[in-house]
């Protein structure tokens, strides 16, 4: 059996969830908060940081999302998420790391600082980082739009790993308020659609401690 | 042809330079510096970061280096750089990250921007991020020497696109003047070996604009 190991709150670990969800794979999950991690989780991974999948039967460990995501897909024939051409497997792949670059530096990991950081450590949020934040979600929505009102999924004409690492950097922003979604109603519908999704329900009733999500996020219809 | 889109001192660029030299894939380079970036760049790039591969008679762009090495990985057969098992292939991209995400954080990006941003700027560097990046290299290098210890190459029994992005990174790092190799014996011999290869000729030779490297830079044997 696969054991991830993740906090709830930690988008690259969503999209790993996600992407086993999609492709029927079991795993466990293993609670690892990397700001407080132990020597056993810097020896899994020296890098120190979420997602590590560990198959202890097998002697695998894989850290790092986009190695994660690779492996499953050589080795797990069913639903492939990086799939096509090596033109279309190279767009999937940009976009993937547009999400987990751009958007996480840009959004994600700024709401995490102030609003799941700062609240631990007992310190105010920074307004001026929160509005920054938020406004360069827009941009962010701006292009998802752009790119769902060109083609049926993010990176092309089928579901891939560009979606669901867009769909987790975008939950993660959602749960912490950071998502206005007014204007962005492509982006909505795509993101209504994966909401509905047998692999994202245990992500939307997931909680952080003491971090409360507002109320539309775990809604199906909004 | 193959036209790609870098500056000098990008450590992302340098690694895909190094890729397509070793695969003997002819490219062109134009010069692109993100933070001068021109519409046209962001129209090939929406994420605004060097490289970006270009061909334009087989009308194909590519962003991002990873995407751009599993591109090539995959179209191009010769001298393979993700090679080998699952495993060992996930081994290689965990390391991939490891340098493309924390050396670059840790060490490049406060070299680039104390020396190099600053510069241009006409901004006095920081000295203490100078010293602190300095710092987390030695921590890095020690890494690089325990892997070097183990195997023969940094990511296993054979040359990997992780000693590709290990070189790239510590390559601008030591062109900035934030490597001090003392105690460092491993680490040394395997980048001396790395520096006198026909793909690190090139970066050798290449200066940026008024910033000069520390003389022991481009000799091969130190």
């Amino acid at each position: 059996m696969w054991l991830l190991y993740q906090f709830p709150l930690c988008p690259f670990s969503r999209k790993i969830r996600l992407l086993l969800s999609e492709k029927n794979v079991p795993f466990d999950l293993a609670r690892e908060d990397p700001w407080a991690a132990s020597d056993m989780f810097f020896n899994l991974n020296p890098a120190g940081r979420t997602p590590v999948i560990v198959n202890a039967e097998k002697n695998i460990t894989i850290p790092d999302s986009r190695a994660i995501a690779e492996y499953f897909e050589e080795t797990v024939d069913r639903n492939p998420m990086i799939n096509g051409t090596a033109t279309q497997r190279a767009e999937i792949r940009r976009l993937v790391a547009l999400f987990d670059e751009n958007f996480y530096a840009d959004v994600t990991a700024p709401l995490l600082s102030e609003r799941m950081k700062k609240r631990i450590l007992r310190q105010p949020p920074d307004s001026g980082a929160l509005r920054n934040a938020m406004k360069m979600a827009h941009g962010h929505l701006d292009y998802l739009d752009w790119l769902i009102d060109n083609r049926p999924w993010v990176a092309g004409s089928t579901m891939s790993l560009a979606d669901l690492a867009a769909a987790a950097q975008i939950s993660v922003a959602d749960y912490l308020g950071g998502i206005d979604w007014a204007g962005h109603e492509q982006s909505r519908g795509w993101y209504a659609v994966f909401k509905s999704r047998p692999s994202f329900r245990p992500l939307l009733t997931e909680r952080m401690e003491t971090i409360k999500p507002p109320p539309h996020y775990a809604l199906l219809d909004s």
